[in-house]
Parts: structure tokens; C-alpha cells; sequence
């Protein structure tokens, strides 16, 4: 019942990094309205946005032991994602464990638990997006997985796919999508380039959008 | 059943800015201790201290077309007020809609939904005080109204109320009390001043409010 | 049934300063994972990190009358520490009642309650661990309990034990305990500080700790 | 700011009992899905279907004076709606309150707070919808307003406006809107008579609101 | 840090079963408002009002080792009160260890987590009063304590003090007050009975209580 | 983006009527305790135990229509299951649409959202698992898909993965494991008889599972 996949696929780096640049809302937005977590997961710092390939744990609650063993799996540019397999806000991870996965090339964590030593996590510049701040000590008594498939705060996710995280909050993208996300949400953006100028120059969104007779037709009256 | 209410009356701009100076807490009790939305109203950033003149959208959940139909109807000053018609925590605003309300004057947004771009929304300074935030997007498929009364965070709020929001939340003055309320609330820190100058040099509360009968009356014992 | 308990034994000042430079992460697993307080109490800024002498204070909901009796009880060194006797969120506590305990001593508060004037508590330097942040006034009716023993957030505390508080959250330790405490969470962070160079030279925890064999006979495998 | 408005207008009783035959839901519909109370209040025994004038109560938390004040202005057919000036779930009512509420002939309580001695309630077949069950004791210190406009639970209700409530919740009707409203929901009651037999003899709702059409141009793909 | 405490105090069982019958509003008024457990423990069925000595169980999330450990040290009377050592909802409970509680006499279960095949422990009629219903399976992987003081729902339950639940939640009196409690709470039950008949009457609350002088002094106004 | 999966593999219905005389816990620990929706699913009325192919429907937040299109892709032994694509509690379901599914042969449903007419779908005894009770009306407007992997409450559903659900709450088995979890629960069921007996004449489970052992290596003592 408890497996480490040591073998996962990640994206293409570069690929993973445009996501980054993008942000949450745009990926959202570009993939179709999907991916994101839920809302209660949230940045312990302001500022951080980063992308990364998932490295998904599912751990009991209250037990860390997987993340050890998690962190020996981890590939310059992967972020670990761990979803507990019953509502849990305790610390699963502090400073220690940053110290460890900064070493190995970890960008972040996903946690939909709790996360503890979050000054130093912030002064390490490790972001971390969690469901609770909670200094709650683990124990390391019962196994659970590495690189499974999880759903993490509402989203499915499989080891691989490409977690995408801002102030915003976090997006998943699932591996074969990147590309054609990456430049839907490039096109996005540039599209939202030009609408921001013209709505800068007092455009309304009602006649950029051609919205008026739309919302005539639907009712909407005037008084 | 979908209106757009579009002359409202508005409060006396100067009494409107005098309000923003008291803050909430203070024009709050200012009122008789009413008129506050409810605690999971938060700022996306610290340390904006604003108000305005409520103009009021209600819109389903899900939905963001009404903010379209609102900002036109914007004037300088304006804070926009969302209500969803039922609980719903998607991103109903953003950058680009922060882009339109800001070239109209407007200077905030309160929102019992999310709200999503929120670093850019930082970098602009445009204060948003939300149940959320959420990068989930909405559709654009059923109107609501602007500027109808709305229950938005347990409050009753008319189109042209004022809105003070600061760290503490976001409170609602009505319109025809705007001027006696921040009367009140000016009293209410001059009365305070003078207290703080007491209380910091070593005087006690109980002293000063003169609490040590009513206490003993009451039944206090000191053991 | 309500009483100010004017006289109670506090620890030794040294050890209490002691505990607040350790933390409330490396605290709380010294004294055997136990002592927090629930998650939902956050500080209303970052960085604070104090200690201090528990002076309780137990109060009906929406009644902040106990808290000018308190402040008469505070010694230099002392954290206020609020229980409400039923759940509530009103703002019990504001820039005036932190003026006056500033006064005596007081290092910070700590309520499963509300609070409001954060603004100027943050520029004060007055740190807070509360349950919400919110403007609601409250009444001066109906006496209380000052330095009794309350649960706090969920956890028991006794007048006189001792308050730790970081960013992390809150912690409570036995008055009776904190010298073996602060001399346990000494060696952990010594311990922690020789695990953290390990680690970030690179070794793996599932090596320092020699977990591997524990993990194979759990039924951990690798695919 | 604290009084009791002794005289407001009902609505014919006849339309109000009407009301209660319809249900929730398709008053809720009838008069455009607007009105409802938040799904947090609850019954507390399932199969009572009530209507009644709103006799509101706005009370501070913890504090359940003005109940004894309102008991006094109930007339026939009323329905006691008491929301507290800030969240609180003490157990304003029970039994007593109860006894002294029928006598008057008051239809049931809907109270954004607690409510005890519900297994007495029950036996008495006094429905009360409410967000908790809690036997927390209240204080009677501080007077608040009966028959003011309030909100409660999400819901803007006047004095005198027209409360259904059943299994699925309650539901707000203004006064002047009484007839109709009921007139538009029987109206809907017949015709969902009517649907309910198609469906029940197996037509489609795909079929029968010739939604086949409309979901193809929307994009609906068959696969 | 784990220990069985194998010999506590209990109470008097007439005065025990004495408690029982006055159900938790009253016990709860009648020790001066205090002792109740959090609003969210709910009974799985309705009608139950037991009374017992507590047997405490302090046991990790997740885990319900403990509950075997504590079952041998049941004796008749006794009800068994679980609190998580962080916020946990699991199942820790269901019809086999029900089966073993009942045959050592116990007379139900108070958790702050989940419990699980609730329709069976209906059909045993063995109550639970818990914050979840939940099938989540533990493990049996680190040990807890029992019968040591614990903070269950909010409340602070030493082992043998003395539980009374019923459909209005959970209370708890200290064993050593149990029978000051008890009389206090039948002296209570037989005021109200008068009172009951007087407002049955017709009498109101206003008058029986002489309220209106002072609700006038307190400023009520009647329009 | 939007689209109808019309032919689904469903499970052997014998294996599927075996499930649902197992129940929810059962199941769920026969297949390594996974597989359960979130806690706060809670069925309408006590006493449904069923089980059924799952037809997945993925919703906007406030819009039914597909439901309509899902109850044309029924089929004899279905359970409907929907998640909306943002949290929602709004009313998608009441009588209308339980005539037509059962009519189909649709054996209930689970929605991560709102359910209302609850007291017809009772009296109908077609049961509902859902997040809440609420009569909240909802458009039809923007189509969403039938038969979609979804998360529903947490749990990752495909459709015609089977759903076993009782007064424990919610559970699904993946279709390809029907048969051996079968198995399993049915092994464990035979199991849980014997150890019930045992109990039930008075074993200890400290005896029975030979835990006082492993107890005593881990620490616990007896005081």
C-alpha cells in the first residue's frame, strides 16, 4: 500500500518556467477555468511565485515520516505537494526540513496541513502555501506514498504535473497540458496587455467586451 | 428584476474624507456600535485607511458581469460594494477591472466573494477588502443590479452610504448620518486623546472611568 | 463567582526570557508536543517573538469590563491572556487599554477574541495573538475573573505560567516546568543546529536519523 | 438606541398562511430567488412548516433581555426573529421562554444564535430554526430594539414582513410584496404539479424546457 | 509521558444519576454558567440524557490505541471522554469497541473528533456526543494517556469529574462540586416549575422578574 | 470544454448491491482506508444505505443545467455526483429533478453543494448526501460535463467508479477494484462477527489483538 515512484516525467524546465512567469490567475484562466486549489491555502509570505514539477506525498495525519523519505526523490526545479489522507493543520515541516530540500533544489512546498518555523522559512526564502500556521510536532510511525496520485485541497494532482503558486494562491497543470497551457496563457497576457491600456484611457469594459446588447437582451434595465 | 439605479445621492465629500481620518473602530462606536461587516472581511494589504460613497452591485455567484455595468456608473470617490446572492468565494475582480475603476475615481472595492491579482492590485495600490482570495474566475451570463440595497457581510448597505474601511474591517455609515456620526466620532478622539495622555502616564481605567463602586456593587471580590 | 486573585507566583524572569528566544516550535517539543494553542490564533504582525507571565482574565462575551481590572494586576513582565466564557469575536481590546498596560510592564496579549485598532497596536509595538481582528464594541456590564485558571483557544492555562509567542503562534508551559523546559529546548536547539549543517551539506535525514531499515519493515517499498 | 416600536403593520393572515403552505423554496422562487436566510439555520426537529408576522429582535451577544421585552408585543401568529449585534451562538431561549411565547400565540423562533432545551421544545411543538444548539446561559444587562429592521443571518427583515420557514430553512417575504408573492407561488406549485406528472411518466427536462437546442449553441459536445 | 492512571475518585452514583435527570441547561445554570462543552458536539441520536464519570483519554490524531488501552478501565458508570491532541476528525470509534464499553457498563462517549457506524451504536442505543461522524479509519501507533486532565471541546475535564449530555450538548461538573451542583440544580428545576405554570398563565416574564424599572433606568424607550 | 461521456463502463450490479450491504466503513477499510468524501457530506434523512455506478456531472457554482442532461445518461443503479467547479451550497436539486432520476432508476445522489424540498425527497425516500440543506435557486446558463473525473468532497471520482453510501457518509471504490474490495469487506464483515462475540463476553481488545506488549516496548505505563 506504501510505494515511493522514483521514476516520474517531469515538463520541459523552460516550460515550467514561463508558467511561473504567467501567474496563477492567468494559468487558471488559460487552461479553461481549472486547476486551482482551494482558497484557503495560502502563501506564508507575500511575493513568492514560483512553478515547479509536483512531487506528491500522501501522508497520514499527523505524520511526517514521508517527507523524509519524499525529499530524497526531489529533482533540481520540483516542488513537494502533500496532502494528508484525513484533515490535519498540524506541522508537518520546519526550517530543518527546508534546509534539507533547499539543498536538493526544492522551490516550495504544498502542504494542505500545517506548516511550522515560518520566520525562518521567510528569511530562507523557502515559500510555502499550507492550510495552517501550526507549530504542532508529527510523529514517524505509519508510512504513506510518494509520487501517487492526490487530491490536494479539492485538486487532483499526479506526480509530475506542474504546480504553479503566487499570492494568489496555488494552480495545477497537469504534465501533457504545459505547453499548450504555456501559450494560451502567453496569448493571454499579451491580450491583456492592449485591454489594460485602453481601459487605462477610459475605455469601458461594456464597449470593449460589446457587452450592451447582451445585457439589454438578458433584462437589464436602466433607471 | 435586474436594475441599474443610475443617480444616487451622495454625502458631503468633506464629512465623507473626515470620516476615512476617524478610522473604523472610532466612527463604528461614533454610530452606537453598528454598521460593521463581518470579521472575515479582511484587507488584501495593510495600512489603507479609506472611504466613500457606496455604490452597491448585487450579483449571483459566480458572476462578475455586473462590475462591468458598475464601473461605469462610477463617480470620483465611489467605493465598490459587492453582495453575491448566495456564498461564493470566486475571483470576481482583478487587475484589469482595478485598471477600469481606478481611471473613474474609485477608491476601493469590498467584496463578500475573492478577489484574485492581488500583487498587482498591491503594486497599484487599489485596496480591496474580501472574504477571500481566490483566482477562481466567473462567467458573464446573468445580470444583477447597481445600486438596489444589498446585505453584503451582515451589514445593510443603500447606494450612497458611506464605507470607511481601514485594518480593523470596513463599517457603513448612512448616508443622512454621515455628518452627526462624524461629529461623534470627532468628539470621540479628542475625548480619547486625553484619555491616552492619563492612561500612558499611570493612571487606570478604573480610576478614570471611575469603575471601582460598580464593580464592588456587582459583586468583584479581590482575594 | 467573580474574583481577582491579586497575588501569584511567576517563574523566574530569566528562564521566562530564555524560553522566548527558543520559540514556540522548539518549545512546545521540549515539553513533549504539548501546550498550544489552536491555529486560529494569529498575530495581527509579523516578527514578535515574547515571553511572559500568564495574568488571566476569564470574561463573558462582548464584556471587556475585566480588562481594566486586569491591567491593575499586571507586573512588568506579564502577557494578558483572555478567555471569553463563550465564543465571540468583538474587539475586547484597543489602543488605549494597550497604552495602560504598556505602562505596567506588559509584554503582549494574548485573546480567543477580537481586537481592533491594529494600526496603531502594530506601530506601538504592542504584539497581539487574537481570533479575529474586528471593530465590535463591547460593554462594561458584567464582572469576570481575573488570574483564574482558563482554556484559552483550547489550552489549559493557569495564572502564572508562562506565555510563548512567535510568528509560529502560541504556547503555554507550566509554571513549575519551565526551568526543565528551557533546559530541554536548549539541547534540541543545539541538537537541531548540528542536524541543520548535516543537512545542508547534503546528507539526507532518512541517513542522520536511520530510518531506512524502520521504513522497509513498516512495508515501504520502492517501485 | 434602544427602544421598542409597539405598533407594526402584518400582513392579512390569510396571505401569510397561504405562504406557509407553498414552503421555502417556491416562495424563495416566486418572489425571485431572493429572501432566503443563510444555511446555517437550521431546525431543530425536522417537519414543521410555518409562517408568521417577523416580530425582530436586535439583541447584544450573550444577552437575551430584550426577549422578555418582545414576549410582550407578540400577537397571533407571529414569529419571533432575534439577530445578536455581533456572532454569538449562547442559548438565548428554552423552554420557559417557550411556555411564555405560545401563550400569546407565537409560531416559532428563527434566531441567528443558540437556542437549549430543544428536547422540550420539540415535545411542545415550538419549532426553532437556529445556527446552534448550545445550553450557554445569557446575562440581562444591556437593552437592545424590538421591531427595528435587522439583519439576521444574511437577510434584511422588517418588522412585520412575512417569515416561511420549513425543512429546507427560512425564508424573508417584504410585508408589502405578501399577496404577491403568493399569488406567483401557487401559481408555480401548479405548474410544477404539472411537470412533476410529465417527469413522472418519463419525459426529460432536456424535452419538456427544450434545453437541447440552447445547450448545443453553448458548446456541448456529445462524445 | 504516557501513563494509565489506574485508580481515580468518582463520584457518588445517586448523585451522579441525580444530575442526569436535571439535563445540562440546568446543571449548567446551576454551577454558575460554566462547564460546557463546545457548541459542535453533537449527539448521534436524539433523546439520550446520560450522566457518568469521566474516564479520560488524551490520544494522538488519528489513532484511537488509547480506547483499548481505556476500555479495561472502565467501571460501571462511566463514560469515556476522547480528546485529540490536535484537531482531528476521524472515526476512532465504533460498534466493536461500543460492544466492549457496554459490557464494562459504560454509558456512552464524548469526543472532540469523529466517530463511526452510527446506525449500529443507534440500534445498541450506546450515545455519542462527537464533532464529526466520520468512517475514517486509525491507526494503533503511538500511545496517549489515560485518566489525566484533558482539554475536550473547550472544556477542562479531569478524569472522574462528572459528564451530563443530552440533546442541549455536553457539561461537566468537578467531582468535588458535584453535590452542591445538585442541589443548586433541583432547587433551579423547582423555581422554574413555578415559574412555568406563571407564565403559562399568561403572566410575563417583565413582571414575574420586576424588569420594567430597570429596563427603563437603562435607557429602553417604548414608541 | 464541455462535454457528455454517453457510454460508461459500469461494474458486475451483483458486486454493487454486495457493497452497499457492507457500508461505508466497512469499505472503506477493506480497501486501505481510502476512498471517503469529506465529513461534511451528511445525508438528508437517517436510515439510506445504498450503492450505485457513480455519474459524475462537474457544475458552475449556482447553475443546474446539468443535471438535466445528466438524468438522460442514467441508468438502472446510478447515483448522481456533482461538484461544482468552485464551493457552492446553493439548492442544484429538490423534488422535480428526483422524480425524473428515479424514474431512471437513479438509486440517489451525492453533491458537494446544496439539495432542497428535503422533506419531499424524504417522504419520496430518495436519498441525498450534500454539503448543505439550502433552497437557494439556481440559473441555467452555462453548461459544464457529464461523466468527467471529478472531485467531489475531496475524493477523486471517474464515472462508474462505484459509490457506497450509508449514515457514516460517503465512499467510493474504484470500478476496476469492486470485485476484491468486495472480498475483502466481506471478509472483514466475518471477521468483526467473531471479534463482536469475543467482546461482547467480555474479551478486552488489549487481549484479543495482543497489544499490551507492544504497548509497554512504546513506553506506557501504569500508574
Amino acid at each position: 500500500m506504501s510505494v515511493v515512484v522514483q521514476n516520474i516525467e517531469r515538463a520541459d524546465p523552460e516550460v515550467i518556467t514561463g508558467l511561473a512567469e504567467c501567474g496563477v490567475a492567468t494559468v487558471h484562466e488559460a487552461q479553461g477555468r481549472k486547476g486551482l486549489l482551494a482558497s484557503h491555502m495560502r502563501p506564508i509570505y507575500s511575493g513568492a511565485q514560483i512553478s515547479g514539477s509536483a512531487l506528491t506525498i500522501s501522508a497520514p495525519p499527523g505524520d511526517n515520516w514521508m517527507l523524509h523519505v519524499a525529499i530524497e526523490q526531489l529533482k533540481e526545479g520540483d516542488v513537494l505537494v502533500l496532502a494528508p489522507t484525513s484533515p490535519c493543520e498540524d506541522g508537518y515541516f520546519g526550517d530543518l526540513l527546508a534546509t534539507s530540500a533547499m539543498v536538493r533544489g526544492c522551490r516550495g512546498l504544498v502542504i494542505d496541513a500545517g506548516v511550522r518555523d515560518v520566520r525562518d522559512l521567510t528569511k530562507m526564502e523557502f515559500p510555502v502555501w499550507s492550510k495552517a500556521i501550526f507549530a504542532q510536532g508529527t510523529v514517524k510511525e505509519t508510512p504513506g506514498s510518494v509520487n501517487v496520485p492526490v487530491v490536494c485541497a479539492g485538486a487532483h494532482i499526479n506526480p509530475g504535473d506542474v504546480i504553479v503558486a503566487d499570492d494568489d494562491g496555488v494552480c495545477v497543470v497537469r504534465r501533457e497540458e504545459t505547453e499548450s497551457v504555456l501559450a494560451a496563457a502567453r496569448k493571454r497576457m499579451a491580450n491583456e496587455e492592449e485591454k489594460r491600456q485602453r481601459l487605462a484611457a477610459g475605455e469601458l469594459g461594456l464597449d470593449i467586451y460589446k457587452m450592451r446588447e447582451r445585457l439589454k437582451e438578458k433584462g437589464l434595465k436602466y433607471v
